[in-house]
């Protein structure tokens, strides 16, 4: 039988292909939009369908942004001559959320996974290449995760990268700051004791 | 500065007005679907815009239906004569998934909540009394949630129909199946001693 009107299935299905919305969160929210005024889900959906007709990578960086330059492109007050390599845009904002970073981005929108078939070609490498052979950088600043698919796309970028006039940086590997010693992992542990910083 | 685009920072705080979806997980979600192609967000966006006007409360059961009588109202292998009230549409799902239960359903859309303003007019208790009276009802299951407001829309319900010459049961309580014994709360260990049941 029927329980679930088709109009409804239809919407769980499609919330349910989101990451990490399983169906029976899918059913929870469908239904919720359900019982709301009919105004929400025509905001949703308004939403949804203005976004990609709206937003477009900045030719630079390759941001979502409604402009190109984009915003961080184009503000003269940051330091163009330094570029943080980020996986996506959701690290971008984590960034930019410390308020201390001041240079511009690059977004690799992805990682290097030869299994999916991922490589070189399918993210933004090539683009990062362009800008610095383009533009006058001083500092490449490798944010990628410390993830077994992050690790691998930034020791590929060393090695395309090493033979440019600029200073190739990594972010710090340690303990987080708040983190108790006894609850960080073994390999933290070690990368925070081989890059020991002098206490005076 | 504004690093997120407006058209995505709507998404994301119309994502995050749903139950259970913070700031984090609509951007996580926002920058998905802004991945995926544009047919994914319109696909959402149509199953969104078409949801209330095609879906309205069957009028006897009040479930959520594309037809009135709904799917299990309208279904003559079904038993009309009981009647298992429930909260909301998701608990006529999980009881249907149990594919044991083969009467009919009542949903009230929700329960007494004094302290929000919701009384017995806010919710279908009304539809449900006009049910019992002007139809022959044997039955009526309360299956109703077992929290304070569950067991106080319960109690209602039971003072309110107590004099109609139907039968008047509710969930039994206990130890869900499988469960290891001394994982279970005090108060569903006490109500499983209290509720014993033969062993032979």
């Amino acid at each position: 039988m029927q329980i679930i009107p088709p109009p409804l299935e239809r919407l769980i299905k499609s919330l349910g292909s989101l990451p990490g919305i399983g169906k029976k969160t899918a059913t929870r929210l469908a239904l919720n939009i359900l019982r709301r005024p009919v105004s929400d889900a025509r905001e949703l959906a308004d939403a949804l369908a203005g976004l990609h007709s709206s937003i477009q990578l900045c030719s630079r960086c390759m941001a979502f942004s409604e402009d190109d330059p984009c915003a961080v492109c184009a503000d003269q007050r940051r330091d163009s001559s330094i570029i943080c390599v980020v996986e996506q845009a959701s690290d971008l904002m984590a960034i930019e959320k410390t308020d201390y970073y001041r240079g511009h981005y690059h977004i690799l929108h992805g990682v290097l996974a030869p299994i999916d078939g991922i490589g070189p070609e399918e993210i933004k490498i090539k683009e990062l290449i362009d800008r610095i052979e383009s533009k006058s950088i001083a500092e490449v600043l490798i944010a990628t995760s410390s993830t077994v698919p992050g690790e691998a796309t930034a020791s590929y970028l060393i090695d395309r990268l090493q033979h440019f006039p600029i200073r190739l940086t990594r972010l710090a590997r340690g303990i987080p700051m708040g983190m108790d010693i006894k609850y960080a992992d073994q390999y933290t542990l070690a990368k925070a004791i081989e890059s020991r910083s002098s206490a005076l």
